[in-house]
């Protein structure tokens, strides 16, 4: 083990929190406000998580939540606040009004890194401490009652330990938290879809005031908004592909093929700034919590990005156990912790099925049986003609209620 | 072709129905209140289709329409109408308020041979024309302007010919009717489940006023009614499985573990008089139509029990071939001929779609990924929390407006 190989020096905090993703800056957030200490470590820097461009869809007691802790000030102004989403199939665009169905619900888009900036520079103006940059973290002690975080400052800085009460794991799929939880204790939940999505940024002006999700012969595609000079658009693809394969003149001749309507909506052009290819899967990791360690957002679950639901759980997760933590300062209650992996994943389970139902039914999977495809466009059709189904996608688009 | 090696009587008629089934059945009556000329041809006796014990759960409008046609006095002294039905699952009891979810529609729970008891003897009282325990029958001509129907009235009989201007295949899955469609033309779509159900009879009174629906980890059970005195129960099973290997004792031990819940209700038994195990399949063939040839029922079209929905489909083709029909011999319109497939498959798809998500929500498949498997379970979960979900979910099982 590289603690006993180096020497360390020792740093105590109440809550120790790996990564400064969404999950890990909320959670800061909602400690401090309780008057709990907690430190962040994160291996990027600020810059790499600040400009690491990030879609990002807010339900709408995410949005409340910022404004009532005093965060929402530049989403307010910044973002894009829309009624509803167009669904577009068989050459007709149906709109799901959203804010009609749920009392008012809207759909909030403001991207991640946005949130990002915002939630670092009020915790670093507020006092709160996030190191960046930091290397060889290691949780140790997390069955103890003491546990600590073994790091260093910089890559040649001595290894060093911070000690804490709790270890929040935030530090998304690919950090090593969920690795701290034994594989014998650990129940893994897993899809890797058998497609991908490859994004661009365009500088042009919105072709449409809404997101549209389109399900068309050739495969899914969406569009979105980042700003009103820039263009956010995804076409389902190939997750093994080479973006190289992509240029820029067949990107927008798959767009048009599989945006444009019967109605004559078209899509406006503008230069290509980025481009990339992600895959796609479903996880979850079963418990969250392992004696002294708590995983939140990705480091224990993904969804696929079609049902907008990423940022929303890692919020929800830490909300849960700002709670309990409080709880458990204030009055020495433990019912909370005891009950925090249980209640996230109730949730949590019913995001991926609804982020698991809209990519099934909006992408075209060829690996499943023509009665599978079949089926995906009747629920399309089903959907946009009974309000009850259309209140059910909407009320879990926005947001299912957070007690 | 045996036609040609035999002598031929003839016979004429404006529609010929291939089959005694609820869609021949009632297409017959629907036809003759229009004026329309049709005979019914069935391979079976009447004694083979009225005493084939079948389950049977209405939707509203087919409780509805029997009514205004006159055929429903037994079903309405003899059904049972229920307002909802109960989902079990994790040992809890979540009852669906269908009729106060869906403005007042109700679950009749009517045997299907029950309603072709009632509908043969009004149709044969009215003096129509069904010609029981017929053979080799054979459909000719459908592509032409003079399609007819090749029978033996008995085994040993001459072979005939009925003459026609149209011809309703309502002959089932295994019946002639679709593949007289040629096989280049057909379009099928077809998953056939891992799983089936083992179904009893049993002499003893409810154990419950409404259907329970059980997802259970040893798999789906479901407490159905007959009548005061004889209950229908299923469990789910490996439908390769040989009946023999079910003794009553292991049936009645299933079916109190799957069935029971937390508040200590219990299954009341009886002597089991009947039992049988059926596979489980989905099933649509397209196009319905093929020059004068219209498919109707489960000929076109099959759907696993667990939606309810297999009866309902059959009335509401032949609703639509009845109205298409009409306008034809009234006024020579061919537009609702034309576009019987396509209005009927889109009623279809709706039906197929629920009925899967139905099946694949309440039973265990071991042949489903453990993501997939808690999927189901999060849409239970989900369904009994949401009203709009549950209002989706009602709807469709009450049968979804017909226009």
């Amino acid at each position: 083990m590289a603690a006993s190989t180096s020497t360390q020096t020792s740093n105590r905090t109440q809550v120790g929190i790996v990564g400064a993703g969404p999950a890990g800056l909320f959670l800061a957030h909602l400690l401090r406000r309780q008057g709990i200490d907690c430190v962040v470590l994160e291996s990027r820097s600020r810059a790499e998580i600040e400009d690491t461009i990030r879609a990002g869809v807010l339900e709408q007691w995410v949005v409340d939540l910022m404004n009532q802790m005093g965060l929402g000030d530049r989403m307010m102004r910044e973002g894009h606040f829309h009624s509803g989403i167009t669904l577009r199939f068989n050459g007709e665009s149906h709109h799901i009004d959203m804010a009609g169905l749920t009392g008012g619900k809207r759909v909030t888009v403001y991207a991640q890194h946005e949130v990002i900036r915002d939630l670092v520079a009020a915790l670093l103006e507020d006092g709160g401490e996030i190191l960046f940059g930091v290397s060889d973290v290691q949780l140790h002690g997390v069955e103890s009652d003491r546990p600590s975080i073994a790091f260093r400052r910089s890559p040649d800085g001595p290894l060093e330990a911070l000690r804490c009460d709790w270890i929040a794991g935030c530090d998304g799929f690919h950090g090593p938290s969920r690795q701290a939880i034994p594989k014998a204790v650990r129940n893994e939940f897993q899809v890797v879809y058998p497609f991908g999505w490859l994004g661009i940024l365009t500088e042009a002006p919105p072709s449409h005031p809404e997101l549209i999700y389109a399900n068309h012969e050739r495969g899914f595609a969406l569009l979105s908004t980042r700003s009103p000079e820039v263009q956010r658009l995804y076409i389902q693809c190939d997750p093994k592909d080479d973006i190289a394969n992509w240029s820029d003149d067949r990107i927008w001749s798959e767009l048009h093929a599989r945006l444009e309507d019967r109605d004559g909506w078209t899509l406006t052009e503008g230069r290509i700034f980025q481009k990339g290819i992600i895959a796609m899967r479903s996880f979850v990791c079963e418990p969250m919590r392992h004696g002294r360690l708590f995983l939140a957002g990705d480091a224990a679950h993904i969804v696929p990005p079609t049902g907008a639901k990423g940022l929303n759980l890692a919020v929800a997760d830490v909300l849960v156990l700002s709670r309990a933590l409080d709880a458990f300062y204030k009055s020495g209650r433990t019912d909370g912790l005891e009950a925090y992996s249980a209640v996230c994943l109730r949730r949590i389970w019913k995001a991926e099925r609804f982020s698991w139902y809209m990519t099934t039914m909006l992408h075209r999977n060829p690996a499943e049986t023509p009665f599978e495809q079949r089926v995906h466009l009747a629920d399309l059709d089903y959907v946009v003609s009974s309000r009850a189904a259309m209140t059910a996608l909407a009320e879990n688009y926005v947001g299912l209620p957070m007690d």
